[in-house]
């Protein structure tokens, strides 16, 4: 191997997340990370020829439908991924045995290696199989989503067999997708093209009654190819070639899928649109090509290069991969899951993970797709109305969780786990009601980095100003103590509900209230017909501004003489543990102490002080940032807390000048998938510590700071990062930051 | 038409059920009425081809799985039926046409005619088809559930072609059968048996784990089969048959299937028993003979012969079709739904519509059954004393809804149906403690009617011993009042619940105290040994008893002083309402005045004191029977109230000699699914409406009375009615009761 060989080597490894065996054990958190997606849809990495107990899924951004006790879910989209492979040996005088069927739970596998190429998005599986009767066959598996094809997907098998006789080959689309045994499609119906051979299947969910037509072609070499079928089983077309089998000669059998919604078309263009588009693919070197060519140019805005570790090089970029597979590019319908589109969990719902947690890597590096979620919000701001009318308060109060439609979608009761009888109540979509300031400081955040006046005028403003709408009416005036107080709320700490005067809570309303006049005033000289026309939508009098500076001026925001800030009225009182002292532990401090008795602690699940001192930094002296961070710190379940803690931790962390102890932070969220460090992540990816370790390391140990005088670093590296190096985007002006940090001798 | 012909194709017409047209608005309700089955299993009526939103199911008793909300339900077992003909017209030069499927929903239907023929369980559809291109095929479908062979079902499709050219039949196995969306089926495997040319498909359910093997054989006169082929789709196995098409030529084709699960034999052998029965079938006309002399034993013992009133006569044997199809007959660990095995409400869940609306008709006509369906009660007595302990209580509380583990399986909570973020508290599952009593009841009446003592020593006595130690823990003393009291239940009329002193409720519990005392005394003289062991293992000391026999005398039973006995405690203080002066009306009274509202009144969902006085009819005297039905008959929602109430309210209109009244109610249930009366027919069967409906015949016209000294009647038959004639059996003695009716001139 020449050095230069050896280095592009290198350079591919930092590029590649890779297994050597199939562990069944482990087989949900592999489909997890060996996820495929171009920001339309996302497909796990299942098998194409399936393995026992496998959670195979497609996820298509949009297009939910009704579900028990969860209200609304993603619906596993019908499989286009089956393709599988049989191989028949000839026997004495030429005639065939019985087909055997290739699967990795049967017969003796070989030189198993599944690598996902981050660069491209490929995922590509190869191995030797022998067959239970002795056949043995080369098999490598590739499969890309099309980034510059939203609805192409594209599948090839190569296979070099040992043996004389015959391969076929079986390719479906399945309309029997479903979600942990909750089917969402009807078949409407499916045929075969005489035209170009391609097959078809048409669904409609259940309930939302979204049509759907996916169809496929198999591309084999004309000469190799022995004989095609067709098998029409309903809800399960089928393309069948058989191949003749010669040893040591590789057949290549390519699968080209497409999908079309009725949220991308009217329902009697979908068959057209699918049946032309996998017609009109031409050739695999050539997909790969312009999937490549536009995986390039996300990169070019996105990667961020770390030089003297390769671990957090390789895991920075698979949260980055995560994120940018998941962003709607072309849609601005759709937000991003807490769990992306890569799994069951949480069903697809969006939460403040998103505005709070995902968004700053889009509006930093690519404002297009920041710009999409954003107006997702706008456009649900009527359900963020109703909910604030039906709750008695004026203005927007968005749901905790989001999905299609702007309502609240929080179950608002599900099974106690250990007793299907009993119900458990789910209190976030009551009264967890930060989100509403989360979404305001994320809209004003884009604006504030990518100087996007038009887009503030036209959607951001009105974001802002009926938060603050809610945020003034909710508020409680406490006669007695002179002040304004949210009382009964759950702030980002999740292990302490129905809590009186949240400091997160409070402060980003009174932010969001500030802003709000801020922008007010900015949009009288910007935009005044704008501005009247929103003061008088909103009603916004000298009476209500006026209130709103009453409610700035007199809320309460707990907090010692000492600069010691309180979480919440009363928190100071609880018991304080020595969470230290539980170490080792294999448990979060929850399920030690109970979900009552860890509310009677100061054990917080995740940083909340120190997330608003993280979001709010300008407004805290140094010297409160510390004192708070000493205090906070050891009362963190950090390992089996909330996963999106450690990022913001590790940010805080260099904040205090300790970047060792960030990068502790920092790397347990950059492992957090792809370790499966709190052994879940087979629901799918943890979107908002995907989102956090992008901050981490660019907000924490690259310390940008944009202010309204332009941006500058507070670098902090730690001690064995030989190069930090990123891009953004600055008020529409691309920016390369390279930091090099001399290593200490 | 000789007169003999004639007289054959009346009494046919009074075996069978029919329709001359497909309603789609109403093919749920269709799919009911033609469920065709053996006590094994029950198969809808939906079509072979399928229909648009068909609700096609097979429910396999005691095949039970997890399930949202409702905890379990019968699992929509792999369908069987599905058999789809295509046909293709030979252009000029003998060229084939593209295939076209026949389908209901497209083409020219013509003589379409529906009919299932009680006599012999065999469901059947004759139509003339067009398709769109023009070909015209008559087609015959017929099919059974064995009742001689319960894991065998048969179809079978004759087709007579007005075209030249070629028939395609597909014939599946589809293991994607779901329960509204649900699916409980995993696939397991499925193959191509070479010897027999058999398909099979092993599933198994997804939470309770339970195996499945269905089996298929095709069958088509060799000299016609063209081509055959197995498309091996996964987990719709399918065998497609294609057969020359000549004008005028009928083409055959049957299909044999067979079903196992390891409820049957142990999971490895259900293969080969499923693959070894298709492959036995001697032949259609074999199996028909086989099934129909099956049916004719149980007609021997069931039927119920009525004249003069041609439309009882066909819907009473319409509804003992339905209890015989869903009795079990070799299977003592399961029960009746109360929407047996044909229809998705109630999921499969049991009730006291078995033991006091269903049972009866076993107990008397078939012993066999009814003895099958009291060991189901005998066999979860552990999870009756699993729910007693759990509240507190001793002895046997059997839950109000039961599958397959004897444990409660009433939802808790279930969704509210105008607003999905709501749910509403099911009470039934707490406090409708009534059924403990039914089924102590239902042990006796079987007893008395059969004289099977062995069984009363064995199981019987065990079940009215451990329900009395229930009611005399549950009985609550009122010092003040000086008596017992069961507070907070629900009576069978459950427009009113959280009622104190249901008199339904104290009067049987009183009963079953009164009974254990009883048949204790008679064990320890039947079965000595059986007497000290029970006496033993259910502590039957002095004290118990002694404090059973307080409980007896001090229970207090609230009545007025006239002979009027009140439903509960305050009953007659509720308001009282005219219920006629709301006529006519389309709504329940509870739809009108809604849940809280029509509690506020006296109007009664269903015979309450009526239903008391009829289990215990030989305990109050004839003139407060009069008094109380002249009471209570007004103010029950006899239309829209529950549909177990009709049958009751005949036999108690034929008790104060009212047969033309009683007629109004017996005609109101035996219609209730024929007719759709509560247009919820398309969930299943109401089961204890059936039930019932036998009863009102028997026990209301025939004035059928067994009591300890033999039996008697006294009829009290319709003016319309010139015979009713029904068998018996009583103990051991089989006893044919025929009465005519001189019609008054």
């Amino acid at each position: 191997m020449t050095d230069r060989q050896a280095n592009n080597a290198m350079n591919e490894s930092l590029w590649t997340i890779s297994e050597t065996s199939l562990d069944p054990q482990g087989q949900h958190h592999a489909e997890t990370i060996f996820t495929i997606g171009n920001g339309y849809l996302c497909t796990r990495g299942a098998l194409e020829e399936g393995y026992a107990g496998d959670r195979r899924a497609t996820f298509i951004h949009g297009v939910f439908d009704a579900a028990p006790i969860v209200v609304t879910e993603l619906a596993n989209a019908p499989d286009w991924l089956p393709l599988s492979v049989h191989a028949a040996v000839a026997g004495a005088g030429g005639a065939l045995g019985p087909y055997e069927r290739f699967s990795q739970d049967r017969g003796q596998i070989a030189g198993y290696r599944r690598t996902l190429d981050l660069r491209q998005g490929v995922l590509t599986r190869r191995l030797e199989w022998t067959a239970p009767t002795g056949g043995r066959l080369a098999l490598t598996f590739e499969r890309f989503a099309a980034l510059d094809q939203p609805h192409m997907l594209l599948l090839r098998c190569r296979v070099v067999p040992d043996l004389l006789g015959r391969l076929q080959f079986r390719a479906s689309l399945n309309g029997y997708a479903h979600n942990d045994g909750l089917l969402h499609w009807r078949y409407v119906a499916q045929g075969l093209d005489p035209a170009s051979g391609a097959a078809s299947l048409h669904t409609r969910t259940r309930h939302s009654g979204i049509d759907l037509v996916t169809a496929m072609r198999l591309v084999t070499a004309a000469s190799a190819e022995h004989s095609r079928a067709y098998w029409d089983t309903e809800n399960a077309p089928t393309l069948v070639v058989e191949v003749e089998a010669v040893p040591g000669q590789e057949v290549v059998i390519e699968k080209y899928v497409a999908v079309y919604t009725s949220r991308d078309a009217p329902a009697g263009q979908l068959c057209a649109a699918a049946l032309g588009a996998v017609s009109a693919v031409p050739g695999w070197d050539a997909a790969v090509a312009g999937n490549r060519a536009a995986w390039e140019t996300e990169w070019e805005r996105t990667d961020v290069e770390v030089e003297g570790d390769d671990e957090a090089q390789i895991a920075l970029r698979f949260n980055l991969f995560q994120m940018l597979i998941a962003a709607p590019r072309r849609d601005d319908r759709v937000n991003i899951g807490a769990k992306t589109l890569s799994g069951f969990g949480y069903r697809g719902h969006s939460f403040w993970d998103t505005e709070i947690f995902m968004l700053p890597l889009f509006t930093y590096t690519a404002p297009h797709i920041a710009r999409n979620l954003l107006n997702y919000r706008h456009r649900h701001l009527a359900g963020a109305r109703a909910k604030a009318q039906a709750n008695g308060f004026e203005g927007a109060q968005f749901p905790w969780e989001s999905a299609d439609t702007g309502e609240e979608v929080t179950p608002t009761w599900v099974p106690h786990s250990a007793d299907r009888a009993r119900l458990v109540r789910i209190w976030t979509g009551d009264i967890e009601i930060h989100i509403s300031a989360d979404i305001a400081y994320a809209a004003h955040q884009y604006w504030a980095v990518t100087g996007d006046d038009a887009w503030m005028a036209a959607k951001g403003a009105e974001l802002i100003l009926d938060t603050a709408r809610f945020w003034a009416t909710r508020a409680e005036w406490n006669a007695a103590a002179g002040r304004y107080e949210y009382r009964d709320v759950i702030g980002p700490d999740e292990y302490h509900d129905h809590v009186d005067n949240n400091l997160y809570t409070n402060r980003l309303a009174q932010w969001n209230l500030q802003t709000a006049l801020g922008v007010l005033d900015w949009l009288r000289g910007y935009a005044p017909e704008r501005a009247a026309e929103l003061s008088s939508q909103l009603d916004l009098g000298p009476e209500r501004l006026a209130h709103w500076r009453h409610v700035i001026d007199k809320i309460y925001l707990p907090a010692a003489p000492d600069g010691l800030l309180e979480q919440f009225e009363g928190y100071f009182q609880r018991t304080d543990v020595d969470l230290a002292s539980l170490e080792p532990r294999t448990k979060s401090a929850q399920e030690l102490f109970g979900i009552e008795g860890v509310a009677d602690t100061q054990i917080i699940k995740q940083p909340d002080v120190l997330m608003l001192l993280y979001l709010l930094r300008d407004q805290f002296a140094a010297a409160v940032v510390r004192r708070n961070y000493e205090y906070y710190t050891p009362r963190t379940d950090h390992t089996y807390g909330s996963s999106l803690g450690p990022a913001i931790q590790a940010i805080m962390a260099c904040a205090v000048g300790r970047p060792d102890e960030a990068y502790g932070h920092f790397i347990r969220a950059a492992r957090a998938d792809l370790r499966d460090v709190r052994g879940n992540a087979g629901d799918g990816i943890h979107g908002a510590s995907a989102g956090g370790t992008w901050q981490a390391a660019v907000f924490g140990f690259g310390g940008l700071r944009v202010t309204p005088k332009g941006w500058h670093t507070e670098p902090c590296l730690p001690q064995h990062w030989r190069r930090l190096r990123f891009r953004f985007c600055h008020r529409g002006q691309p920016v390369v930051i390279d930091l090099e940090h001399a290593l200490t001798p």
